[in-house]
Parts: structure tokens; C-alpha cells; sequence
């Protein structure tokens, strides 16, 4: 069972992760996996992975077989597992408890394809539906606090296979930079009586200098203090908290934002390694404010270093209005 | 001019580095600059670096000419500037500042060496002096509210030059960590009544599974909620909010303390990338608590990735006590 602890200075909680658990030497080897020959994630090795969760596939076909085009498994290597109690405990200045949770990849395709933006805009709106699906299901556990769908694409981004997948993890407490958002939309609240989010969007449309795509229900720009170069974000312009009550018109429609911004990031800087974060509301939770669920995605040009990791602030050598420039212009 | 820019949601700081400005091109070149004859930082070549701010050299040697052990020269390519005054502006939800303060690069030995654990105990002392003497003349500027010094050890680090430096930066506001870690001092202190770091020490002395070294006036452990496989941190026992006010007593055992860790660090991973940060007080600031300085090493034998980045949450797959164990064994 993986286990908890809480930073008695930053109240961060750090998953010390037994099925992952290394030792000096793991280090040392420092093992690099390309691919040769079989990749686990790709049809007809189904019984290379633990048995499916949810898989999308066509109708007569089996579970664990050939047939699916979107399939949902557990993470080989879970940061979190799925039983247990919490069981909080206390020794002295240190907090723990069990790692309760869920680890899930959604392998995105059933052919070895590596880049995201290589997906069909049909497959990426499914891609879409079944990060939904899985949110939907997810909080029906009353112990998880927040689900979260991310994905790291490129090894220098943290993959560590190549075949195209998300990853979600459900946690039992509220992440530290979902509270910091929470608390930030508080501020604004009070200040201006108005979502954050909705006003940033107002703002970006009017500005037009850091603008990357629209679509009918769905808005791309490079956010005004990017951390990194490149950095983009999708908001949709209906003000919902939930990526779960996600509607059918904007799964379509961030397919095709998604899709299009992802080529043209692919373009622009030679498929760089990125990570992409969703980011919605906590469940099972009252956090008393109401949030709105958003896309960021992170190009990993630049090296988080001393500075970073000593301020929490970042240096970006590109300004955000040249990153959207390019965006814009790119065909 | 740099700009600072604040993130309206996190009131993160985002410093946009016109000096380092990139356009799409040249991350797709992504240079790598291996160390081929000649290296600015090695005695002889003074002249490739800006003029030396502050050396320790010879009696009788010439400012910018060779005869130094430790030379701090402003870093080529400054993320800040000295110049200027801050001109706070806000627009709409965005708040920016000019980018005005220090960075400096400390070079610590005049022959090409590249890991720090390579110093004497000398040396290392002497570089720990020259921490010193830039933190207290660079807080006579009042507007500058920080000091920071660090090290990117290893590319995988962020280091772009290897042969041995530390580097400071002198913000003209608080970093978001800082804060953060005088929110749990401030917590800490009203339950009880107490320094967390005072507190931590005591801890780790009694339970003794993550300590790693100890002298008279310091102590090193692996803290309890590591972010990183071996993360090391070092306190002074006495408590002293100010980095500028150390003692010569702990100056020295710094040295040692520091020499030793980094070794053992180097021997036991081979080596390894990391990151080293020295957090103290803010200066020209009332913080209404009493901070406690100290040094936070973060060896990077793992990559932060889209969960890193989505939730400040970390996945630390070696449990701290066995990198304790390990540190703690090695000779």
C-alpha cells in the first residue's frame, strides 16, 4: 500500500510510492525502454496489461480482446491503489495516511501511434468521452476528493511508454494547486463579483495578441504569465464547473481544439514533449465557490531548475504574445 | 528590461527573460553546449565574463586578471536586471513589474572542475563565505526583497556550463515558496508555540531513520515528506532566521557537513544531478515570525510531470528512510 505524508511546512502531501519503490541501484542503471518490437498498448496484446476497466469497442467483441478503439486499464505500476482506509495518523510533526486512490492509463488508440495530434479529430472526441466516462464513474467512490486527467507526451515530459496515453489518477484530498486556484477565484470573486475564468476569456478575446484557435464553444490562447514557453490553454466559454457535465457539442468541439492546437504546437516546435492537465472541480467536496474546468498544456522546452524549485516562480524566455504569434500563423 | 508578470489565478511571479528571448527556432535547434577546449569560467579566460563584482584572490593580483579561488561575475544572460525602478502596472486581471534585481554567477574554483563534492572542505568553506559576503551587500539595495543563492549540478539539472558555480538571484518580491514556508512557521508557532525547524531537528535526532550527518552546529537529513528519491536537507541547530548572520563556527562545519553529504550523494547514485537552494529570511521585510535558514539539496533522478504539475503533489518512489539508510552507510 502505497502511503501519504504531508509536509508538516507546506502542507503538500507526497505519495511515497512502494510499487515503484527504488532503491540506489535502480537509480544507477538508469534503464531507458525504446520500443522494440511488442508494445504492450497496442491490439492484440491485451493480456499484456491488467484487465480492462472501460473500453469503447465494437459490439460481439470480448473484454481484453481485439476490437476496441479507446481502452480504459489500471496502471501497472499504481502511485495509488484502490483498497483500504485512509487511516490518518499523526507521530510528532508528521501526518500520513494510506494511499487510497485510483491509477488509471487510457491507451488512446489500438495502433502504435506516438503523437497525439496524429489522432483523427472522430478519435479524439472519443479520447474525450472517455476521460468524461471515467470522471463520471470515478466519484461514485465517496472517499475520492478529486480525479484528474493528465497526460505526458515525450520521455523528457515524463512518458515512459510511447504508445499514445492519458493517465488519471482520483486522490483522496484536494491537490495543493487546485486549492491555490480555488483560492484565487475567491479573490477575484470578491473583487469583482465575477468567474475568473469568464473574464479571462473576455480579456484574451478583446486583447486578441495571445488568441491560438476558437471554435464555436471552445477558446486556445497562451496564458498571460505562462510558465513555460508555448504554453497554451482551452477554456470552454460556457461558465461549468464540471469537465464531467462536459455537453455534446463541446466534446466536439475540443476535439477539434484540441486536435488542431496539439498540430500546430507539433509544427511550430518539431513535437516537443509536453504535459496537458484537466482541470475541474473537486467531487465529493463543497469548496463553496464555483470553478471552471479547463485544458493547460505544458511544452517541457526549458528545465525546471534552482530558481523554480526555490521560488515556485518560473523564468520563460519566450513571451507569450510571440508563442501565440506563431501559433496563430502556423498552417 | 525583463517583466515580471503575476499570474492573476496563483499570484505566481513569471519572469519574461527578454535577454534569454527565444522564438520557435531556437528550441528546434536545441543546442547542447559540451565543454570543447576553452571554458569562460576557467582562470586565464576573466576576460570572457562580465567584470568581476567580488574575488577572493592573491595579494597583489589584479581585479578581472588570474590569482582568485571564488569569483562572482553578473550572469551573461541576467533573468534580471539592476537597473530601473519597478513601475507596477496593472491591466484588466494582469499585474506586471519591470524585472529589476540581481543575478549573479559565483564561480567556484579557478581550475575546470565539475562536481561540487570535488572541493576541499577549504574551498567549500571559503565558497559558503562568498555566499555570505554577496547576501549582505546586495540587501543594502532596499529594493530588493530577497536573496536567493543555488546550484544546478548535471544538465539533467539545468546547468548549462559545467564547470563548478552556484548562482544568486535578487528578487524585489517575496518567492511564493518563501511565503508558503512562513504560512507553516506562522501555523506551527500559534499550536505550538515553538520553530518548526527547531522542532524538525529534535524529531529527527530522537527517531534517527532518516538522519544523515551530523556536526557540532549542523545537522543533515532526509526530510520526512521528500519530494525527491534523496532529497537532503541541512539546519543549523541554532536558530537563525538570516543566512548573513552565520556564524564562523558554522561556516565551518557547513563546509563540512556540505562536502560530506554531497560526496556520499555522489557515491551512492553516481553522481547524480541535482539541485541545491539556501533558503533564508527575507530581507527589507517584516515578516512577524522568526525564520530558520537552511539548505534544501533535490537530487532530479526523477522527472516531475503532468501529476507534478497538476496538483504540486509529488510521487517520490524511494521512501526517505531508505535513502537515509543508504547515505548513512556509505564511505
Amino acid at each position: 500500500m502505497p502511503e501519504l505524508r504531508q509536509d508538516p511546512l507546506s502542507q503538500r502531501w507526497i505519495i511515497i510510492s512502494s510499487e515503484r519503490a527504488k532503491r540506489p541501484n535502480d537509480f544507477k542503471l538508469r534503464p531507458v525502454e525504446p520500443h522494440v518490437g511488442e508494445c504492450v498498448f497496442c491490439a492484440g496484446n491485451e493480456n499484456k496489461t491488467p484487465p480492462e476497466i472501460w473500453a469503447y469497442r465494437s459490439p460481439g467483441t470480448e473484454r481484453d480482446q481485439d476490437g476496441w478503439w479507446v481502452r480504459t486499464v489500471p496502471n501497472k505500476f499504481p502511485a495509488l491503489g484502490i483498497e483500504g482506509s485512509l487511516n490518518e495518523h499523526m507521530n510528532g510533526l508528521h501526518k500520513s495516511m494510506n494511499g487510497v486512490g485510483a491509477h488509471e492509463v487510457i491507451i488512446e488508440t489500438p495502433r502504435h501511434q506516438i503523437e497525439t495530434h496524429q489522432h483523427s479529430v472522430e478519435q479524439m472526441q472519443e479520447i474525450i468521452r472517455m476521460w468524461r466516462d471515467r470522471h463520471l464513474d470515478l466519484r461514485q467512490d465517496k472517499r475520492l476528493k478529486y480525479v484528474m486527467v493528465f497526460k505526458n507526451e515525450g520521455s523528457d515530459a515524463g512518458a515512459s511508454l510511447e504508445h499514445s496515453h492519458s493517465q488519471l489518477i482520483a486522490l483522496p484530498i484536494l491537490p495543493k494547486a487546485i486549492e491555490e486556484e480555488i483560492d484565487g477565484i475567491k479573490r477575484h470573486l470578491e473583487a469583482a463579483n465575477r468567474c475568473i475564468f469568464c473574464d479571462m476569456i473576455e480579456q484574451e478575446k478583446q486583447d486578441y495578441s495571445r488568441m491560438v484557435f476558437e471554435s464555436e464553444s471552445m477558446i486556445a490562447f497562451c496564458p498571460y504569465a505562462s510558465r513555460f514557453p508555448f504554453e497554451i490553454w482551452i477554456l470552454p466559454k460556457r461558465h461549468e464547473p464540471d469537465f464531467g457535465f462536459i455537453r455534446e457539442n463541446e466534446i466536439q468541439d475540443l476535439g477539434i481544439t484540441l486536435q488542431e492546437v496539439l498540430a500546430r504546437l507539433a509544427g511550430t516546435l518539431g513535437s516537443p514533449p509536453y504535459n496537458l492537465l484537466l482541470h475541474s472541480t473537486p467531487v465529493n467536496t463543497d469548496i463553496g465557490v464555483s470553478y471552471h474546468w479547463h485544458i493547460e498544456i505544458l511544452p517541457r522546452l526549458t528545465k525546471a531548475a534552482g530558481f523554480e524549485f526555490g521560488t515556485d516562480y518560473y523564468i520563460n524566455p519566450t513571451p507569450p504574445e510571440i508563442a501565440a504569434d506563431s501559433l496563430q500563423s502556423f498552417h
